[in-house]
């Protein structure tokens, strides 16, 4: 089917709920708001989602529920509100699938160079990459700017302002996003290498679009953004207005991630960033300081780089648990196609370079 | 103090988590992102977050950090990210309070026209406000003028767009604007009334420009916007770029709010969308489809409204439970500086402007 989107949810059931309640519930609430008796003409049959199943588990109902796209007409933000907004504020529904209708996949278009892409930029075979953060907030810009010289100079592939460095008085956006890409850019000069600094562009909507020009104008070809501050939508609009590659943050999606009410981490965090644009996206690795499991963070991946109409796969970003130890275990649990995002073991070690050079060497291994 | 924004957590340890260690965390997480032995210079003493207070409560603990304003710099979205953007990741932490230093408020500046603005645009006195919901999505944009009408007439202070009305095919937004827009305008001038109008520009950026300058030259005063799908600060955006007064939707903002992890609905739906530039902020009231509490509801509209540091007061606008009977019953809770949202039952009553007329009444009695 092409004239609609199947959404399939979890439903936990409080005292004196019913499954089918709930379900029909939901079909009313995201859609026309309003109980089914004061629908006018044919709007009940039109618009109203459809229970398409309604099946028990142990401990909860799987709902699939077809909307139809005249619901949504063609816009990522009104889908996501369909999908979830009201919801949101009910309890025990959890969304965790959606069959997508190619006809706005296409239109939303995805990673713009997504892992073959980004690949090609960087000129690197099929090994995983690296991603440096920069960081911490509270140095300068020159001082920030030599920590990139220093990671390009060891061969990091990507080098990322952590995503809390905004527009702070130490190091101004502008002044650090000039230095740290200065110093990538020489480094690179020197060693041949295509390390890229990625500035965090995350911001209210009008200093965005000034970031965004600023970092395209800078000679930047990726930056680092936190969609769920800034909306999912700034995604496309980066990628569509400033030709940026994009990084996406996680920063403030984990409220969906609780058990049993939620959106699911795989589908925010794979699906619904990839087809919004984001060329890799970062999530909190297991073991880590965050509550991700393996089977989530494998969920993800799978996510980001499954067939899904003709759009480009992105890359999982995991973070956290990377170093030169562990390099080879992430390296096979999950694949090249992944960018290893490391934060705090390469400072811990003191010379940053040799730090990086060391891990680089691990990696290619 | 005015050079530290003080946040005040609860938090639920899990097994094994000591509450100095999850403290110590969340202020080394929320700045720096590494670990304290590892910051170079006095970065430690100057950019990380410093516990002020850490006390047991009966299941949790009570948790005050003061962030250092350096750690924000000037822009919300940051601060936003400083409050909460990392450890909504993690598990059991819950942020209820923050006092605001006075040079950030001022900087933000909250609503533009707020209670007493709205209420001298509408030339209404000491009483709560009326506010219906345009609906339902499958209308045609002069099927749905013509019930803008009908509530004109019936004296209706403001009509808005259901928040699922984007820019679907059976209303496409411009149309939907412009129609709607003259019928409240024709109404207003046969019957001397002041309705306002409000379309629900909540977009992508470049189209949520687009629809608040196309609401602004066809005559509207006032938007509706759900700020957590478009990014918070569109709020601001909206209010200095275009001039117009806001209605905020709580759209997708729902799991923030379950127990023992998120943030406050009266700190999040309250003080920060009041201070993001919110004129009203919609609420589930108690008692209707949603979960929020009595208690909850009142801390709600107690946010909007407490006097901050000169920013103007914003509308309790709480949605669901109000009808004819119920109306003085409301009144009396809430006050008169709220606005009461009411949504399918003015449509059960087939007439929508009789019902809204006597609906009206109630209200004025």
């Amino acid at each position: 089917m092409t004239d609609v989107l199947t959404a399939t949810y979890e439903l936990y059931l409080a005292e004196g709920e019913s499954p089918e309640g709930k379900a029909r519930g939901i079909a009313l609430e995201q859609t026309v708001e309003m109980p089914a008796d004061c629908l006018p003409g044919d709007i009940a049959e039109r618009m109203v989602g459809r229970i398409r199943t309604l099946e028990p588990r142990a401990d909860h109902w799987v709902l699939e529920i077809d909307y139809p796209l005249a619901a949504i007409g063609g816009e990522l933000t009104q889908c996501l509100n369909l999908l979830f907004g009201n919801i949101s504020l009910q309890s025990g529904i959890r969304l965790v699938q959606v069959a997508w209708p190619p006809s706005l996949l296409r239109r939303w278009g995805g990673p713009g160079l997504g892992v073959s892409g980004l690949r090609a930029r960087l000129d690197v075979g099929a090994r995983p990459l690296l991603c440096a953060a920069l960081k911490p907030m509270g140095l300068s810009a020159p001082a920030l700017a030599a920590r990139c010289a220093a990671f390009a100079r060891g061969g990091v592939d990507l080098i990322k302002d952590d995503h809390g460095l905004a527009d702070q008085p130490d190091a101004p956006f502008a002044e650090r996003l000039n230095a740290c890409q200065d110093a990538v850019r020489q480094a690179n000069r020197r060693s041949g290498g295509r390390s890229l600094y990625l500035p965090n562009v995350t911001a209210a909507p009008q200093a965005l679009g000034e970031r965004l020009a600023a970092a395209r104008d800078a000679g930047c070809e990726m930056v680092l953004i936190s969609p769920w501050l800034t909306g999912l939508e700034t995604l496309r609009w980066a990628r569509d207005e400033y030709g940026l590659a994009l990084m996406a943050h996680p920063a403030m999606t984990g409220g969906l991630f609780l058990p049993r009410h939620g959106i699911s981490p795989a589908l925010l965090l794979g699906e619904l960033f990839r087809i919004a644009g984001a060329d890799a996206v970062i999530y909190p690795n297991v073991g880590g300081r965050f509550r991700f499991s393996a089977d989530t963070c494998q969920a993800i991946n799978h996510a980001l780089r499954r067939p899904l109409e003709g759009l480009a796969s992105a890359w999982p970003t995991p973070g956290g648990g990377v170093d030169v130890k562990r390099a080879g275990h992430w390296k096979q649990a999950y694949g090249p196609d992944t960018i290893l995002l490391i934060g705090g073991s390469l400072y811990a070690q003191g010379d940053i370079e040799a730090a990086s050079r060391a891990l680089m060497q691990a990696i290619r291994d």
